[in-house]
């Protein structure tokens, strides 16, 4: 899925941050291959409008309008919950792969194994990509991913939606900037369709999990200062919590960061007060100490509400609360997390320039 | 699965209480069903004299003997780590077919997907049944199975594969003994067979565990007393904790029972140390407790390995250790944990013989 691409991105009555997380992360890390975004409620506006940053792509009503903007790709952009595809878009998909279109989807509901839609894709040539297809060959988990000599990091959460993948990007790109050989390990459709590899971990047969986290942390690591493991979920969802501890358990982490949204006081989906960090914090180095320790060492915010002012504000009274660096990653770069899991790891500094990469 | 039936057992090679769990369970839960055991290493024995409990059933090393006996079924009686079917057995089962021997199987590998057993299966008029197949209409968990008026039990355990489906059915055999209406709410593949219907929650995608837990205990509540639901893995094993906690988010318990083998002082398939039972009740009621209070309100002890007088002296260790009732369940029946479990819960006495069951 990495290679460059003419996206019209479908997030009909639901294009906000919150609500197409799909369509917000493309738009943040590959706004160079999206043409267009459709949803008739913010038609009219471009994206920076409706999303406070990026580029100003239009925004447009009708897939009508997207195809003049010559584009290749249908990109689902929204991540429902349960996963299945909205009923009011299956013609508007159809639409698309009729006009020859690709259709890439990350819904649980395959679309490739739609009789309708493969038949409309068979017709034009389209290409379907379910990218939630997950590998049928992975063991159960045992231990395996502690044993590589890369730093494994894991993002955790205080919610679902709450900004893991993210932070695992901007870790990865801070990383970089530094001069270490760093990973971004995808687990979920949007990470998987920004890098192009990975397993969307959520997909596996249960007593699977693990194994897929602890696959993707042994395809990552060779040659690697670190590897950056996506998180999803959280430890305390009442519906997902299953695949954050699979996540933890299988990837086998040398260090946490907990990302955490400070103004959102109930979860998203089930309006559950969120606990406080330092109880966060605990229950995750409780939970990963028994197989392999793994601290918490920084806290990344979400402050996709917040002005810089605000974030610097909440970064020092989360560091306060918690003793922890904190920051948020897409304002400021993540750098200062990426300096104190190297501290924690006691790794080397990063190479020199004259260092392999 | 719940008919009558004329069962050989396959359990080639690995006929025993620990390796043969599924084999193990239905001649303890279902005797009078099974007509023999297909194991070359212990045949010539009786099933008693390998196992130590339960009636003489013959093991015989072959097929074609077992076919001797009028079977009509051949069950796959190992639950192997991964699921898959051992290669020697293929042939065996293709055979079974090729007799027209219906064929019952707990894999995560589909023997009705299989196209040559499928094809032996239609050509004799045999069925294959997979225990493992499950709905694909279960919705993400969101903490409904709270408020439902039955007391909800979940088996826990200090690792997989220790006792929690036994005790699951113990504990529902005490009380319907007590007068209570009790329901075993099956989640893996010997408990369905038992039972004759349920979901095989570490066979759901990782996203639906808890929502299929939810969904068992709203089907088996209704006029119940007692929903008693069997526990999957363990929380802290490096596999299969996923199920786990998704089994806790997706069920909330009322109470929970916590299953132990006092012999075990390692965990079976990773050779982990098992730490005190005072940090695994306060690790399980801490993970409960954010979503919803389950305390921890007895010890089943799996004594398979002890004489009664062993496990009488384990049980009064570990109530000095907890503070606990703890008792072998199999050996002198689980009525003195659900009378913990009524006492916690503020129930009233069992039902009086006039009430309706």
């Amino acid at each position: 899925m990495s290679e460059r691409r003419r996206i019209v991105i479908l997030a009909e009555s639901r294009f906000s941050v919150i609500d197409a997380k799909t369509a917000t992360c493309v738009i943040r890390y590959r706004p160079d291959d999206v043409v267009a975004v459709l949803d008739s409620v913010t038609a009219g506006r471009t994206t920076d409008e409706v999303l406070g940053f990026g580029p100003p792509i239009p925004v447009v009503a009708t897939l009508e309008k997207a195809l003049k903007l010559a584009p290749d790709t249908l990109l689902i952009g929204v991540a429902p919950r349960g996963g299945s595809l909205p009923p009011a878009w299956r013609d508007l998909v159809r639409r698309a792969l009729d006009a020859g279109l690709d259709v890439v989807s990350g819904l649980h509901m395959f679309l490739g194994d739609d009789p309708e839609l493969a038949a409309a894709a068979r017709a034009s040539g389209a290409v379907i990509t379910d990218l939630r297809r997950v590998p049928d060959d992975i063991p159960v988990a045992s231990r395996k991913a502690a044993s590589v000599d890369a730093t494994v990091v894991l993002t955790v959460g205080t919610d679902c939606n709450v900004g893991k993948m993210t932070a695992s990007m901007e870790l990865t790109m801070a990383a970089r900037r530094m001069g270490y050989r760093a990973a971004f390990a995808p687990t979920g459709q949007t990470g998987l369709f920004l890098d192009g590899r990975g397993i969307v971990v959520d997909r596996m047969i249960a007593d699977f999990i693990a194994g897929a986290a602890e696959r993707i942390v042994l395809d990552n690591a060779p040659g690697m200062d670190f590897v950056f493991v996506e998180g999803q979920g959280s430890l305390l969802h009442p519906g997902y919590s299953g695949v954050t501890l699979g996540l933890l358990h299988g990837s086998m982490p040398d260090a946490l960061i907990l990302v955490h949204q400070p103004t959102r006081l109930r979860t998203l989906n089930d309006e559950i007060e969120i606990m406080p960090l330092p109880d966060w914090i605990e229950l995750h180095e409780r939970m990963a100490a028994y197989l392999s320790p793994s601290p918490v060492v920084g806290i990344a915010i979400n402050g996709w509400d917040l002005t810089e002012a605000e974030a610097r504000a909440w970064a020092e009274r989360i560091t306060a609360e918690t003793g922890l660096p904190a920051v948020d990653p897409v304002k400021f770069g993540a750098e200062l997390l990426v300096e104190s899991i190297a501290a924690a790891c006691g790794m080397p500094g990063p190479a020199a320039p004259a260092r392999a990469r």
